[in-house]
């Protein structure tokens, strides 16, 4: 019948009547009704009549919006749902994550999974990929105000002098978080301080604001000159958008993944050569990326990450700095050595939406699900599998793209080369 | 009981037992089973045994696999449910989008909706947002090797004058998608041909890569000269990478969305002042931004920009460069004017996830749901609504930042401002 | 005896005590005294008597500052002298220049000339270097500001619909230059035009100003919207700072150089091999260059090009900008194919410094002094001889680098390479 | 007469003749004539034959390249004049440089000295600028080959543990340089190690390139795993080219100047206000350097970078990356703040060209030629000027862009302002 439910008592057409003359406001519904699930029932009411759309299928869902309402969500009405497939089995050598995994990942673009398929089975009939974690560390800028380049100094050298005390700040705030180091810079009279914090398990972007405004507010009770906070972020960080900084100094996990794929594999499963994936990397993600002033230098890093973090109920918008990195390959004898590097890779498996109960199983189809033993040591894992399977995606579309453009072209660069006519 | 399935019939659980032993590969179930969603069930069966974790969550779908295996998923196992707010009504006077508006944010993320919510409110009560699509075309840039500088750019000339020709070529590939123009971009022996395409309501990357294929095609065959094709996309494009080429050209979508809040407004609702905005916005994201090396001048674009692509069905890897962009604002008398200007936004309203049921509905909340009349307009609309939320949620951020860490600063380069002491 | 001047007539001891006293300024010496050569002349009496410094050296001079003053210079003291080498012979195939051709190089650094004439030696001997200039026009952006977007993008097609007119305008102002096209950047209600120019031998830079001015005159007097030019120059254009809009538009000349070396002359001249020479482009050049977050893709351009600018009376500052640029190599067979691709080299035989005593002697040793017959063709001819120096300097360090570093690695990558252990 | 030369003995003109038969060679010149000026002159008389122009003015210099062959040029045929003009006097209140200055600017472009110099008086009549150097130190970052990114992190941990023992090798090959730290990074097997080391008064190239390849040897043979170094500059240095990572981690001097101009300067001396020089400041400086895709965010640092560099005998492709940096303005009550920071100026008081006699002369005009007392601090105090008259240059251009254009635009953000209409 297309309504999103069947019948409506009396008491909820009340207050879609409610919210249609404006007596009654969205973000009030929950509180007047006592009930989220009722509230995203009501909404959805209000919303067909208002637009004639149906929300059926968004109505139909396993989401308790009593337990996730202000955690996850606001004003919710339903679910969007997200098709998950899988590719695997991926075999991976890592420091936390050994063993063969099936990625799940969520996505609505044809032949992605499928893609990261091949990948995957080209790296593990050559033995698996290893991956590392090289750094790890969440990051927050906050910015301050100071008068002069001299305060600005001034303050520089106080609150690297005080990283003890500051740290104390950040006990005394969470159990999870430490805060590591200060990286402080000055423009003119203004001083960001980039603080990075191990953050346990969790992404920890919450615990790291929380900690950093913590840490504003010390320097300003503290601090004998004058210094104000004028942002909490200073976009130094850099969250959500992509930044060099990210690259150089790391965010999150700095996690490399590589792989030595046999000969006969790039050519029986991936069909080319490792000279012309070569070729195609060098070109394409190499000097391709630089001319379009690219940040990144990759095929399609963000396609795998983007499905994976959905999946996993990581958080979408970082998968613009999560997913920048480079793909470095190399022709060694006969086979082909592919490393991906991810400098800043920003996930976790608790907190956020990791707890939601379609990822949490997600998580734990990888056995990542919740805190891990020793703390930290599931999202390090995380970690791996994805750059691991980031490996496989890249290595098939480079295979793809040098087996199909390259087909036409055999013979371009080799023995007897072409010259200039 | 923690499995996904009640009953388990001896066929499937044979097929289990055949994807354990490695008799059966993942790939040909579908073929095998003759069923997706029997193969979907199968799978999970197999991967429940395999890890011991449950995926009863992810198999309680609305989604039928028959239909969307080998256009939208591979190898399911069924999907993820991520829950869904609406922020509004957010008025837009826009060239396609005008009305009132209800934005459904697809996240885990607890306060985004929120915060979305109160920009809405904001602009609304200022009058609406206004909102234009500047350009619009999806590119695609294949990469060509010539032996010398002197084919290349004889090859860059040739294209160029064989642009109805090309043009021919793909008419004869798609109906709704026209080639509009022809960048070339020469290093050495190379080039880049950054083809751009109008795409009317796709978002368009599948009829632009099959066009740009035929296009390599037609080159190879008819050039005289000696090019060879060898990466159908060589990173000018560009695709689900941060690149300055993007922002400086444009693809798919640039549009901006701005209004003008009222001072009274900018006091009760956002509870700071437009000049604390203002200076939140050129030192955090101008000053801020420029000092992390970022292509991106903005707060939290990426936030509202995935929310909406995983609610409405878009690409959400392609969050990376449509969330590219600049928030500018000005002190006009007792008012604030705040515009967001997103150079590369890449939507549509056919093809990929827009038709899934969930995906759907929400894309006819909008009004947007499939083509529109005249073609393209739908996602023409879908660009100025996505840009106006895109604004909401950086107005509500700035203020955000501006009353929280302002508030405690006030009068801080006021009429009696301080000095460098 | 350490002073800048033999005898110094009581007039001129009391122009030295005037500015002394402060009573007067150096800005009005040359008034004054009627004579430039004499206000240098008191300027270095003044400076002498207080710093204590002498300027015996500086006042060593060809240089006629009755001529300079005001054209090249303001508040004369004297010169300095920059050594110049010379390298070559490099032979150059290009459309202007073809011939063998001894660079000038003004340079304090040692081994600079050195390495471009062993470069130059390697190119010759191979058979030259062939040069193209691929686009050829200066660019200035004006910045404009309108009440709002809609404004904004009225005003933006207006302009592009008035080109004609806007040309006649910019032939009021200059013989010389041409306006070519014009491309409108808009950010809100923000509109940059960024104004192309043909501009015959000169740079221009001096021509495009005042016809950009001119430009945002007639527009707003003849534009019947509100439009205000808030900065003649919006760093768009891009002038003296390294951009990405001047790499992916170019300004100035577009121009690739490049060269096959034969495998002989790599061994026997350049000690090394094409695989280890090519192996340093890739890892350095571009991939060191993406790690560092670099707009240039090359080795040291800066050196050559620095060099030759200021022999040859170019503006130093735009080294910047000029010097951006990427190295490119490939294996070809025995040989090795090498480029440079300089997407913004500002060059002039005309104007500015190309005036003066020795870097017109340094101009026509190049056979470019002065304007070229047809109009043009001297700067397009300097542009092809910069790019082929460059590429000899380019070739000769990552041949010094391959040499030095990978003799001690060699069989690096070879045929029995290494694995990963 | 046109000739570089009056007599020239017999002896020469045979040396003329073998250089144009080929059988002597310009880089054997001086071992056979036994004297580097007989060689220039022989040199200029063979390439006058040549090319038919005249050097008579290259070949008027006070230069001795006795002295300078070998250590400063080689193949040299003379000396290009590049006039010098002076501003100021600059009043700077430094740390190091502290009084009134005199800026030596070697430029051709007319209007640049005036402009420092009007910038300079708004300055000192102000009270002068404030300068001071944050950091301090040069870089070079070689590039080494590992099998593995287990390797290239063992590798990475090993450098960082052996820190000591690599400055006891830098301390073996040069008094005035010391390792101060490293800064490794790693894209899957290759590892850039950014050595930082303090250079005193000399801007420190050469002995942090000795330094580099002692303590790659060093690690080469100490090392007991897979490790060859393949670049001794893998671009992360990054010497030459514009880059992210200079900015971010800072080279050569990190250096601040900054000055609060009084309102009624700003009105009669610049001729415009405050608030049009920060709204110039940050639609141009800050947006437009943001949507050109730039690193620097300034208006013209180069040219006064350039125009010292030559002028006391500085590295001159170096100007590249010394000249980003942020110009920063605020409206402070009724007068102005203004900074400029540059993140990576390099610079030096000894070594190179400073030994020179004109560049040597205007460092000393500068209080700043040879060694300082204590050692590095004549280099500090040259930074300080430096950004200083940077300073200076930024805030003519500033005004003057502010006074053309916006005095037609007065009133134009005003407090009965523009709204969109």
């Amino acid at each position: 019948m297309g309504s999103s439910s069947g019948q409506k008592p009396r008491r909820l057409e009340d207050l879609v009547d409610k919210l249609a003359s404006g007596s009654l406001s969205h973000s009030r519904l929950e509180k007047e009704l006592g009930n989220a699930n009722e509230a995203a029932l009501v909404r959805r009411l209000y919303l067909e009549r208002l637009t004639g759309a149906s929300l059926s299928s968004v109505a139909s869902t396993i989401l308790d919006f009593q337990e996730l309402y202000g955690r996850n969500i606001e004003n919710p009405i339903g679910a969007v749902q997200v098709p998950v497939g899988i590719a695997g089995p991926l075999r991976i050598n890592g420091d936390y994550a050994r063993g063969d995994f099936y990625i799940p990942l969520a996505t609505t673009e044809g032949a992605l999974v499928a893609s990261v398929n091949r990948g995957a089975k080209a790296i593990t009939l050559s033995g698996g990929a290893r991956a590392k974690v090289i750094k790890d560390g969440m990051t927050r800028a906050p910015l301050l105000w100071t008068p002069s380049v001299y305060e600005a100094h001034r303050l520089a050298m106080w609150v690297e002098d005080r990283i003890e005390d500051l740290r104390s700040v950040v006990a005394g705030v969470t159990r999870h978080g430490r805060l590591q180091h200060i990286y402080p810079y000055i423009i003119g009279n203004l001083v960001w301080l980039r603080l990075s914090f191990s953050t346990g398990d969790a992404m920890g972007m919450n615990m790291v604001t929380i900690s950093s405004d913590r840490i504003c507010r010390y320097i300003e009770e503290n601090y004998d000159g004058d210094a104000k906070c004028i942002a909490l972020s200073g976009n130094m960080c850099t969250d959500k958008k992509p930044a060099a900084i990210n690259k150089i100094l790391g965010r999150g996990k700095y996690v490399v993944a590589e792989a030595i794929i046999k000969g006969e594999v790039v050519k029986n499963v991936l069909k080319t050569t490792p000279q012309n994936i070569n070729l195609v990397n060098v070109t394409k993600n190499l000097l391709g990326s630089a001319a379009a002033g690219s940040h990144s230098f990759n095929a399609h890093f963000a396609n795998i990450i983007a499905a994976i973090f959905i999946a996993t109920g990581q958080d979408a918008a970082q998968v613009v700095e999560s997913s920048m990195g480079y793909t470095w390959t190399e022709v060694r004898g006969e086979d082909l050595y592919i490393s991906v590097t991810l400098p800043s890779l920003e996930v976790g498996t608790v907190g956020g939406g990791t707890r939601l109960p379609t990822q949490r199983e997600l998580l734990a189809l990888l056995g990542v699900a919740g805190g891990g033993d020793p703390p930290g040591s599931n999202a390090l894992k995380l970690a791996e599998i994805i750059a691991s399977a980031v490996l496989a995606g890249e290595l098939n579309l480079l295979s793809a793209i040098a087996a199909g453009q390259l087909a036409r072209a055999h013979e371009l660069l080799g023995r007897g080369g072409l010259k200039i006519s």
